[in-house]
């Protein structure tokens, strides 16, 4: 079928070019010229600017937002829903926060427009090669958009989650259990660091991807890491964030459910980029105060 | 290639079964009557005691322990022991506490024995369908005993992972990312158990183990058990540990390592194990105390 | 001088009490009949409406609040603010998050109303009998109401702390401090109540409270805890809360600040809260699906 | 009474000074001649070898050991016993982990000689001026010793918290308490500094002496470090620990109580002291290969 795609960076390109492999007719768009020239060269149609895009579409209309998450999608959405019409198709792909999709599901709804949040997992070669979707939004109007998930998703690999805001909600905690397994696999890995013991990490995390409780993704990926840099010496260990463990602890914290270990796999990301902390400080001052134990000096 | 087999319980029975399988001859013994009895209606050898199994076995012997970690490993090695002579090999097959084994294989050593220290993963299914090992020993007699786990392991799912201890270390530290990853997935599910949306759990355990970056076997057991109870309501959420956890943050302590998100994990597993909490009535009591805030009634 | 109080609660009434101990004129406002007649009985002057207390004050007028947080407050100075004059001042002595703070502040100085947000600790104790102010708003203005502090303070218990949202921000850190330390307390004494060692939690509490580096208001409050009900036997451990511990983490999460003990002393007070969880069940369902743990039934 | 004091670093040179203000004579061993020349200097008497202290006492001879816990304990309790005889009393007022009291105490006690464990809390000026004593031990035995307790306590400062051992252990989850205290006291002060007001930190730590819910005197000492330094720039915020924070821990996983913030204040010390963290590195490298995310380079 038709759609009109926004967004061709990593994950809109390679979403772009999944969609074309499965017969799927792609008009995009990107803000970047240089984005819109690679996927032309890839086969791909673009316009030059939104209204086009939008336009250049067969009414019912399905368009495929993949931007980050955040005001550009607001911005996007204000550019695009000039040009729909009732009964049009909007899908976000992003990563967006299920209470902004709330808030944009029900602007769009009031005219008449569908709107689907799409969670997509699988990183950059999933959206490429077979991604994992996550999809909120009209049961009803789903079936008609469910060959663009089922042609690009890997076999098995799409849900329909429920009503709006669950695609994203649900992609949120996935999130979040990610960054608490990798600071798993993390902690782990530092203690055998540290052990005497020898280890060959890439081998290990082989092993582990074969038959151990804990192959998966995340084990492959991290034999991988270490056949790249054995032992990550090219790196610094600053782990930075875009939002979605945040968003599960603070929906935990509102919820008041305990997440201590997503939470915990949160602060030390923050943690890992202060070179120095004020709360050493004050502790390392209070040590010298009532004990007189020495401080290192700044 | 004949190997003598001591422990018959859901690990041992099973690797017996799986080393059969792969035209091995297995001697086996366990203490219950009822355990040999059943490993025989499944087509194995027994022997009615430690002795009897030992002697019965061509030199150099390979006898390889699958009993629970602890005493019992020790009082198992002292009865094997006195039948065994020199280049005769023991394997020790489960969760023992590395510094257990680093002991019991400085004492055989003495005794020119050689000792091998196997961390055996994947479960009861894996030890009888291909698991996963990890195996520290002496490097050059590795390849004697080699065709056992190649055997019984799922394709490359062995691993020789250095000296003596080594094995065992892996394993420890395998368990303890185990736990964090569970603990995170558990989290996860609380949250969305929690959202107000009505999530299919099943059927997301499914999609997430189909192309996300969460994927990997502890998610297919989610969907497993999703599967046989939706909302988990014939069970309660009290989390025993055997172990491996504990080990984990304690060598983590002891290294000064940071674990965070695996210490968090074992402790809301001990947690879980209380009804009611010390640190709470003291928190409720110094909260009235202050503020004039109510108190629950015991 | 002269102030209108509004709110006579657990808090208020003892203020009230306080600030006419000290010479100063107090006319009072609750929405309760009962409060207001407990009040009188004390000695305080009351009036039955806000209107009819603003009314009654001489100008510039000064009116402190004192009641709940939230969207009480909001109804107050929405009720307040038609009867005020320019110059008038007005004191938020309540838990209000600062961001709401800012939000009325700023409103309020639209009207030439100056707004004054002061944290209170001490308890109910500390407001009769002198309470400890953290003070933000306006530099100047704050000369003309500091008596009021002055008098109701312990000695030297009242800080400017600066630009208004200062003192409420203050006291919401002042409170993630005290979850924090109030968990390291309970904590302590569960280690010590399952020790083997049969403590006196009382002459211990006392102990820590003459000399000790830990000694301080909330070790005694402990003693006395422990005085009432020397084994905590009477109440359960349920541990609610209300609200600035969970703010001082939002912020800390806003900020990317790493504070895992406050969060975790914030998600411990979540867990007493749950007889079970949901995480729970997960993990000790995965538990049985790998390993064949047995599970507790519900 | 006459006491022998072993030991005149930080701590055991103060205590020495403290009992002779309240008139006990103290005879005085270190190992180091400059300290012995110090405390000659101010007053005290000293021995040139550990036998001539011991053999210079009075019959029963009570002996005070103050000297860093571990291995320097045995060493000097080697030393001392081969002089003493039946019914002597030996004190050890260090941080000795608990269980090593026990098995010290049990070796005295085979000849007769009587162990006391004690806690010591109030930090240097604490021992000079009036410290906080957990003594364990023989319950009939301590009578005799009481005096120097209750001469170098602050009043009510010194308990008797039972048999041998509870001395220690108490001291040990004082300081696990303690560790948690100063991390809540820290972080809050990260999130004042990260805020954007302007605190004066000095000020509030002052304020928050005065009334507040968290007064006491690790607040007093956290204003005194800001007076000294008022933004602690001088210093860097690496906190060494010393190992009874540790043990609180080790013991609570032991106990199988959760402890988390006591847990998550000693992890942050342990990671203040890393530059960069395995961890980080794997969970760094993690992020790129899934999605692409940038990692810094080392």
């Amino acid at each position: 079928m038709q759609v009109g795609l926004i967004g061709l960076g990593k994950m809109g390109h390679n979403l772009g070019l999944n969609l074309m492999d499965h017969g799927h007719e792609v008009i995009a768009y990107d803000i970047s010229q240089d984005a819109r020239r690679t996927f032309e060269q890839s086969g791909g149609q673009t316009k030059e600017t939104i209204a086009d895009l939008v336009l250049s579409l067969n009414q019912p209309r399905v368009i495929w937002v993949m931007v980050p998450a955040g005001k550009i999608v607001d911005e996007v959405l204000e550019q695009v829903v000039v040009h729909l019409d009732a009964e049009d198709i909007v899908i976000d792909g992003g990563n967006s926060h299920y209470q902004d999709t709330l808030r944009r599901a029900k602007n769009l709804f009031s005219k008449d427009i569908y709107f689907f949040d799409v969670g997509t997992s699988g990183g950059t070669s999933g959206a490429r090669h077979g991604a994992c979707y996550m999809i909120g939004g009209d049961k009803e109007k789903f079936a008609q958009i469910e060959p663009l998930f089922r042609d690009t998703a890997v076999d098995e690999g799409y849900l329909y989650t429920g009503k709006v805001g669950s695609g994203h909600y649900s992609k949120m905690v996935h999130n979040g259990i990610e960054y608490g397994m990798m600071a798993a696999i993390g902690e782990g890995f530092e203690v055998l660091h540290r052990s005497g013991f020898e280890y060959d990490y890439r081998a290990l995390a082989h092993v582990w991807s074969h038959g151990s409780v804990i192959r998966g993704w995340l084990m492959e990926l991290t034999e991988k890491a270490f056949e790249e840099d054995p032992q990550l010496d090219s790196i610094r260990g600053v782990m930075h964030s875009s939002g979605e463990g945040k968003w599960t602890v603070d929906e935990a914290l509102n919820l008041e459910v305990p997440t201590p270990v997503i939470a915990m796999a949160l602060m030390m990301r923050y943690r890992s980029r202060e070179n120095d902390t004020f709360t050493g400080k004050v502790v390392a001052a209070l040590r010298n105060q009532f004990g007189g134990h020495a401080v290192e000096k700044a």
